[in-house]
C-alpha cells in the first residue's frame, strides 16, 4: 500500500462519509439507510430473518495471510449464509467495526471494497454499523437481515424420522485451506525469505479466504417448490451441524461416510499432508455449505441437481446419531468442530 | 464475587444454553428467538427499525467502576435509546460478545442480568446473538430492532424552518457523573485504600452507568398525536446531535443557553468542580435525551409536559447555527463532543 492516511485526519463522521459515499441502495425494502440514529426497513408482508457474528483478530482470522478486501467479503458471506440456512433472501447488513491506530483509511478501504463486493454479488445494502476504536487489533460484528414469506422460514428442528440428510457442494476444503496457509505462514516465520508455496491450491484457498454462500441453492429449492424439513449452514464442520439438527428435531441420524462430497483437489492434498478427508468434512467448518432434510418424496426433485448430495437418513432419536465408514463399521458421531474457548 | 466457573468447563453451546436458559418472549413478533442460524420476526405490516453499536472495554467502558450488570443494562438501553429516537417501538435486540479468559460464567451472568433487566423494563426480547473470545477485553455488539407504523418514523432530516428544537429531560449529568468516577477512581489508584467518596450524587452516577432510555416521551407523542419534524438520541453531546439535525435538514438554528435543561444536583456538583454545567450539557454526551423539533402548531401540545423543554428554534440555513448565551452573546455552535479517534 503505497499511501497512508490516519483515520484522525477524517474523524468518526468523516470516515463514515468516506466509507459509505459510493453505497448504493439495491432493495426497495431499505426506507432509510446509514446516516440516521437507525435504519428503516419495509419487507412488505414478509417475515424478517435476523443474525449476528463477531469475528475478532487473532481468534477468528490472521491478517498475515487475510486480505482485508477478502476478510470484508467473508464477514458479509458468512452472516448472508445464516440467512439463506433460514430458507431465506437476505436483503440488509449492518457493519460494525472497532480497530486500533496501526489501520489507516486506505486499509479500511479495501476491507469494504471487499464489503461491498459482497452487497453487490448477492443484491444487499449495507444500511448501517458502527465504527470505533479498540486497544488491539480489528473487531467486526455483522448483522445481516433477510426476507421470507410468511411461515415459509425453515429451522433446525424440523427434521422427521426417514427424511433425507442432504448437503450442498463440497466439505473439508475450507480447513485445508486454512491448514496450508497455517504452514505457509509456519515456513515463511521460520526461514525468512521463502516465499509461501501456494501452487495449485486455488481451489482450497479460495474456499477459506473468499467463501460463498449457497443462495443458488435456495433459488433452486424456490423454483422447484422444495421446502427443506430442516437447515443450517456448515460453520463448524459437518458432524456440529448435524447433531444441532438432530438434537433440535428430537431425531438421530445415519450419515455416510461414502457419500460425503468432497472435492478431488482438496482429497490429494489431504493425502498430501497425510489427513483423512473424511475428518476435514466432519470437523472442519468454514464451508458454508447447507446441510438440510427433505421428505423422501422431494426425492425426484433434487436427484439431477449435482450440486446436492444425499448423504444419509433421520431416524428415531432412540437410534443415535451415527456415521457408516467405507469400511462399514458403524460410529458415534462426535462433534469436534472449531470451538472458540477451547 | 464467592463462585468462579471457567468459561471453558461449558463450551460455547453449553454457555449459550446457560445464558438464555430463563430468556422469555414478550413480543407476538418474535417467531424464532435464540438457537437457530437466524431469529426471525413477523411486524405484521408495519416498518422495521434496525440500529448496532459497538463497544470496547478500555474505550467505551472501565470495568473499575463499571458494574457488569449496569454494563449489560446500559448496552441495550443505549441502542433502544436509538430506536426511539426514530419514533419507533423496540421489539427485539441481538447481543455478541467477545471475552478474554480473566471472565468467568458468574460474570457473563452478571452481564445478562443486566441484559434481562433491560428487556424486562422495555418490552424486548433477547432473540440472538455470538458469543466468543477476545485476546484483550471484553467487546460487545448490541442490534437493536424495533417496528413503526408505515411512514411514522423521524429521521434527522425533516427540520424545517421556525420549528421549535426541543429537548427531553435534562443534560449534562452523565458527563459530570463519569468526571466524578474518574477522578475516584484517580484517588484511589494514588492512595491504596481510600475509599471512593461518591456520597449524595447518586442521581449524577446513575445516569452515567444506568441510564434509561425515553420510551415515555415516544408513548407521550404517540397518546398525543405529536410527530416530530426531526429526532436524534443524545449520544455524544447537545451540540453534536443538533448540528447533525441542522447539517441534515439543511437548516440553521437559535439555541437558548438559559434554556438548556440542567438538573439541579448536577449543576451544584458542576460548580464544585469548577466545571460549567452548559459545558458539560453541549459536550458532555451519554444522556440518552431526545432531541427533536417541532411545528409551532404542536407548541399547546407539548406545553404542559414538563419532560419536555423548548431550547431553541429552526431557522435558514445561511443564519447558521448559533447559540445565545446568557449573557446575550451569540456564538456559532461547535461540536466538542466525544471522538474515540482522538
Amino acid at each position: 500500500m503505497e499511501n497512508r492516511t490516519e483515520i484522525s485526519t477524517l474523524g468518526e463522521f468523516g470516515l463514515i462519509d468516506h466509507l459509505t459515499k459510493n453505497n448504493e441502495i439495491k432493495n426497495s425494502s431499505t426506507l432509510v439507510s446509514v446516516g440516521d440514529d437507525a435504519a428503516v426497513i419495509d419487507h412488505f408482508g414478509k417475515q424478517t430473518v435476523i443474525t449476528t457474528d463477531m469475528l475478532v483478530e487473532g481468534i477468528h482470522f490472521d491478517l498475515m495471510y487475510t486480505p482485508l478486501k477478502h476478510l470484508g467479503y467473508k464477514s458479509v458471506v458468512a452472516n448472508l449464509s445464516d440467512i439463506y440456512a433460514m430458507n431465506a433472501i437476505p436483503t440488509q447488513v449492518t457493519m460494525s467495526i472497532a480497530f486500533s491506530n496501526r489501520f489507516s483509511v486506505e486499509a479500511l478501504d479495501e476491507f469494504y471494497d471487499g464489503i461491498y463486493a459482497a452487497c453487490d454479488k448477492y443484491g444487499v445494502d449495507l444500511i448501517g454499523g458502527d465504527t470505533t476504536t479498540s486497544q488491539k487489533g480489528f473487531i467486526i460484528c455483522v448483522t445481516a437481515i433477510g426476507e421470507v414469506a410468511p411461515d415459509k422460514y425453515v429451522t433446525r428442528s424440523g427434521a422427521k424420522k426417514a427424511d433425507l440428510l442432504c448437503v450442498s457442494g463440497d466439505l473439508g476444503s475450507a480447513f485445508l485451506g486454512l491448514t496450508l496457509l497455517e504452514r505457509e505462514k509456519k515456513v515463511f516465520l521460520e526461514t525468512k525469505g521463502v516465499q509461501p508455496d501456494l501452487e495449485n491450491q486455488d481451489y482450497i484457498i479460495g474456499r477459506i479466504l473468499k467463501p460463498e454462500a449457497r443462495k443458488d441453492i435456495i433459488e433452486f429449492f424456490a423454483a422447484n417448490e422444495i421446502r427443506p424439513t430442516s437447515m443450517i449452514d456448515v460453520s463448524d464442520g459437518l458432524s456440529s451441524e448435524v447433531l444441532h439438527i438432530c438434537k433440535q428435531s428430537n431425531v438421530g441420524c445415519v450419515l455416510y461416510e461414502e457419500k460425503i462430497p468432497v472435492n478431488d483437489l482438496a482429497r490429494r492434498f489431504a493425502y498430501k499432508l497425510e489427513l483423512d478427508p473424511t475428518a476435514c468434512a466432519l470437523s472442519g467448518g468454514e464451508d458454508y455449505e447447507l446441510v438440510f432434510t427433505l421428505a423422501q418424496s422431494d426425492y425426484d426433485k433434487i436427484v439431477l441437481n449435482e450440486q446436492i448430495s444425499v448423504i444419509g437418513y433421520i431416524t428415531e432419536k432412540e437410534e443415535g446419531t451415527n456415521i457408516i465408514t467405507k469400511g462399514g463399521n458403524k460410529h458415534a458421531i462426535t462433534a469436534q468442530g472449531w470451538n472458540a474457548f477451547k
